[in-house]
């Protein structure tokens, strides 16, 4: 960090040094898309070298754009958002643009707190990812946002907004199924918050599964609560604790954390997944690949997502609709999806 | 999302609706420090009732500041990232500022765009977590910031910068004796990239040990190379089918990418983690307190590292001179540092 203020370097130093022309400088510094990676490289090693930032006063107000997307996240620390901020980067940059990642950290007064951030930083489109659908300060800071925003995995209700939806109740239904095809007749579904979207949709799914099959659903099987690997912990030890006829023979865990929480609990109990008590979680995620034996899973693209989230909001900058695009999820089977132990 | 633009709403008008005076409106949208929760919700729950946005331009040429800090993250998709923002965001949020991450991708070039982006966006300080500091590029554009920059796990040679490091050489020491004391004479040690300090680091620890111990270093079981789990998988591939006595009976990851490959390849060959060949692997992360056999691990405090960055980055903005900071690594033995096999 140099203390004094750097002298004056001008968009025409930066071209001298470069050997390329001002109007190149300008868009290579602007992100402009038509430019080559060797030309942006030459440009951006003379402005470093130089010390020289182009004004972003008068850059944002000549193109009345930023050329970056806002992205407000629910939960950093869940790896399954790393892999969509991965996608959308990745399809964001292909256009030029740069996302700017800002963190609710599950607390709703931030959310809108960040929302109105993004807004002040003239962000030209925004992702969200909120804490709860039922947030009506939430809800009124996306409705006036005056750029186009996606929902990621949200209801967009009555909002003029675009979103990316996953069909979890198809996954989670196809994996009940297999389950109640196995012999199960007391599967429990335990998952993080119904305030939003996906919990709603895997106990659609799972209920659905149910009913066809004719099986009651028993609300003491069906726990939906926090996002938080201590609350799916203590409701899976809560539920294995249940005595021969009322305990669950198979579980689906809903949510990468929630996973970390049921496998926490069948270590600390000594139960055997499959063996003792058949498991499917949901996400699939590295360090499923090198467990053993390997978990049941319902799967779906996280990059995938991130990039049609990015592809959404570009084509709603240059002026299209938003609309909704709907992604699948799908039951992998693989060694604990086995008939019931008792 | 609207189409047409809000009519005009001023700050007046916030202030009548949430019943408190301008002065509160202003402090509360600019996230000054000395406001209530209460007010704070007040206020924000008004201005998006109506919509309200300041006008960010005025606001921050008022102040000078944005209470923003910027982070440029190598990697996303490493869980152990999300962890570090996580304390970095909770530090500042405390102190009434915000963090805007943004990605490299492990892209230099995208690196020097994503700093020039932040510079523009005129954040108050800057966090760096970069993907070499052989980057001539990349030092020019962290030296020539101009505002408060903080070093995560990079060493800041002669940058007048403040810098997180970490111990790494401890840990692995610590472990490697122990792999010596159990009678290993082949450790492997398999890293990421040694352009950045933590694997150079991590590879000093190992080779101080081997040298304390008069073991001489074997090249070959000597492996750096990129943070991605193709290469670690490949290597301990290649290093597990050399012949008897060759053959590694021990190995250390270096890196939560690292792991993932080495775990990879030992599911592969069918090895027995510990009874065939003793691992220890850098970075605690939760999937780990599932996995059994429980592996030895040299751990770090992530979240810790987060919250003394944004520490080290409000001291700076307040005009404190650039400091260095190290944190401790430490050895945790577990079950799979066992006897050699062979």
């Amino acid at each position: 960090m140099a203390t004094e203020e750097p002298r004056s370097v001008t968009i025409h130093d930066v071209a001298n040094l470069a050997g390329v022309a001002v109007s190149s400088v300008s868009r290579a510094l602007s992100s402009h898309p038509d430019v080559s990676p060797a030309m942006k490289a030459k440009v951006l090693a003379a402005a470093a070298e130089l010390g020289y930032s182009p004004d972003p006063g008068a850059q944002s107000l000549r193109s009345g754009f930023t050329r970056t997307v806002g992205f407000v996240v629910r939960d950093f620390a869940n790896p399954f958002f790393g892999e969509i901020i991965h996608g959308v980067e990745e399809a964001l940059n292909d256009a030029g643009y740069t996302l700017l990642v800002t963190n609710s950290s599950g607390d709703p007064l931030r959310e809108v707190d960040r929302l109105s951030l993004l807004r002040q930083r003239r962000v030209d489109a925004l992702l969200v990812s909120s804490i709860s659908e039922a947030s009506t300060r939430t809800s009124k800071a996306v409705a006036s946002f005056n750029r186009p925003v996606v929902l990621i995995d949200r209801d967009p209700r009555k909002m003029k907004v675009a979103s990316i939806l996953l069909d979890h109740a198809a996954g989670v239904r196809e994996a009940t199924d297999d389950l109640l095809r196995l012999g199960h007749r007391r599967i429990a579904m335990i998952t993080g918050s119904s305030a939003i979207r996906p919990t709603r949709e895997r106990m659609r799914g799972y209920t659905e599964a149910l009913d066809a099959a004719g099986v009651a659903v028993d609300e003491e099987l069906m726990a939906s609560g926090a996002f938080s690997s201590s609350f799916a912990r203590e409701t899976t030890e809560r539920l294995l604790a249940l005595p021969r006829g009322e305990r669950p023979t198979a579980i689906i865990a809903g949510g990468v954390v929630t996973t970390i929480g049921v496998l926490e609990a069948f270590t600390e109990l000594g139960q055997r997944l499959g063996a003792d008590v058949s498991l499917v979680v949901c996400d699939d995620l590295p360090w499923l690949r090198v467990m053993r034996p390997r978990i049941s899973v319902v799967t779906r693209d996280a990059e995938e997502m991130g990039r049609q989230a990015a592809a959404l909001a570009l084509e709603m900058i240059k002026g299209a609709e938003p609309r909704s695009v709907t992604l699948p999820t799908a039951y992998e089977v693989r060694e604990t999806s086995l008939p019931p132990a008792e």
